[in-house]
């Protein structure tokens, strides 16, 4: 049996930047949670969709034709193949869903994300 | 392209309890947001786990076993196969990630969650 984890608790504990670590698991999907600040670099993914969910602070997402500002308990999905460049203000935290083994920056060696003990 | 949503707006508008609302999409994935207080008929989905997010309140899932309460922020995965009953507390706000299409109760009848315009 899995066990409950706490986003906060998880979150607090976390002092690097934009360091995904995976709370929660479904089939072959993971729910990774990262503090996050500052700019990330542009990048795509070209076999999935990324979902975005807020939970503090405020994530800016560069696409290709707009930018799309998301608050705390906002929802955003960026889709497979569009490039975006995540900016965030400071205290921001998020959460991401996407397939197990899906690259933070889209390419082979990316991060995973880290799994908690 | 989508667009993002609000889970509090979205939540703010549903007086329905237990009528999951799809918030998010992420490749064949769902997630959906509801309100729930009380109890929710014991149930368990076959081919998939089922994962919770308590976003206010407390949440409580009796497995065979024990029963999990969960708390703002807390994430917990139903393993796919065990059964649960869920029973909440007043003004408690879920989400569920799960793939599309899952009943909310189990049966093929079940129902799939509301697509919000």
């Amino acid at each position: 049996m899995s066990e409950k984890r706490n986003l906060t608790s998880v979150l607090d504990a976390v002092s690097d930047l934009w360091s995904p670590h995976i709370v929660g698991e479904v089939n072959d999907y993971d729910v990774k949670a990262a503090n996050v600040a500052g700019e990330y670099p542009e990048h795509a993914h070209d076999d999935t969709d990324e979902l975005f969910i807020v939970l503090a602070g405020r994530l800016h997402l560069d696409l290709p034709d707009r930018t799309v500002t998301l608050d705390p308990m906002d929802v955003y999905t960026v889709p497979r193949g569009v490039r975006h460049r995540p900016r965030a203000e400071p205290g921001t935290r998020i959460l991401n869903i996407e397939p197990r083994g899906t690259t933070q920056d889209g390419t082979s060696q990316g991060a995973v994300g880290k799994r908690l003990e």
